[in-house]
């Protein structure tokens, strides 16, 4: 047994929103995966962009006060066909990365095809595979919602080092048409 | 005298970029203003955005330290026709916000427009009349960078109220093509 599996690595996944901040906590232990939290920071849609910057900001800061993640991932978002959209996107990220770099976080990035591969095995999977794939392989009892999913499957892809199914493969496990089987 | 003119409110502006967010520091002392600081924060192109965020966030924590302001004003950044400049003018400007809400100062927003109104007279001014007018307003000694001028033009919007200048008028200066004469 290495020191890396006798002492689990915590995973802070982040799918970043002005509306709703996703995040999501893993346990890495060797190479297994455990699902420790997830849910999401919502801020008031009437308020102020620095107010809910605030708020995006004090929802992650306690998150990371109560669970102590070690690491953190961030999906890389969509640019929008609206610019104006696209910009209060990229304001929301800005401030996420911002909770992360001042909990003295290593943070790192995957695109939405990156994280896609490593939980569904292609980068063309629905919203509906990736919250499948996410529950199995958590060995959730539900579904979780969309936002935690993307933010689970980000923790995810970062704790199979963005190597997609490749890293799975190695475990020993077969996957079939994104699926493990 | 009012307590509000034998108290300086301090008043920090900022131009938020990812390769360079420009900073300007101005007292309010009843209807006077005066030059504190101003500078900018550059941050390596060749790094990773985390890390870039960081260097905004560790920028603005010391000159908040340094110059202890009561308040700030951001400029509301332009959409770009390049929408990837977009996404990641948006996330420096999200990690700018993030400093200072981080540090309790109320924040407040000026479209570019109402920062040229303040101190030109008008939304069409050119780059080098608002560096020629911040100047003049806070009698500098020479013209201030483009950048720096821009966060010191957006500091005196915010101590004019976003009034323009019409509040210049109610101190006895009288304007005329965007100039005090």
């Amino acid at each position: 047994m290495t020191a890396a599996s006798r002492t689990p690595i915590r995973i802070l996944g982040i799918d970043p929103g002005l509306r709703s901040t996703g995040f999501g906590l893993i346990d890495k232990s060797g190479s297994a995966l455990s699902y420790v939290a997830s849910g999401c920071v919502k801020t008031d849609a009437g308020a102020g962009l620095p107010q809910r910057i605030a708020t995006i900001l004090d929802g992650l800061a306690e998150i990371i006060a109560t669970y102590r993640p070690h690491q953190a991932a961030v999906e890389i978002v969509f640019v929008n066909v609206n610019p104006q959209s696209t910009l209060l996107l990229g304001q929301a990220r800005g401030a996420a990365i911002a909770a992360l770099v001042t909990a003295r976080l290593p943070v790192a990035e995957y695109t939405a095809l990156q994280v896609k591969q490593a939980v569904v095995g292609h980068g063309k999977a629905a919203k509906e595979q990736v919250q499948a794939m996410v529950a199995r392989l958590l060995k959730l009892p539900g579904t979780p919602t969309a936002d935690a999913a993307d933010a689970l499957a980000c923790a995810i892809a970062h704790a199979h080092g963005g190597q997609g199914l490749g890293a799975l493969a190695t475990l020993g496990k077969r996957v079939r048409g994104g699926r493990i089987v």
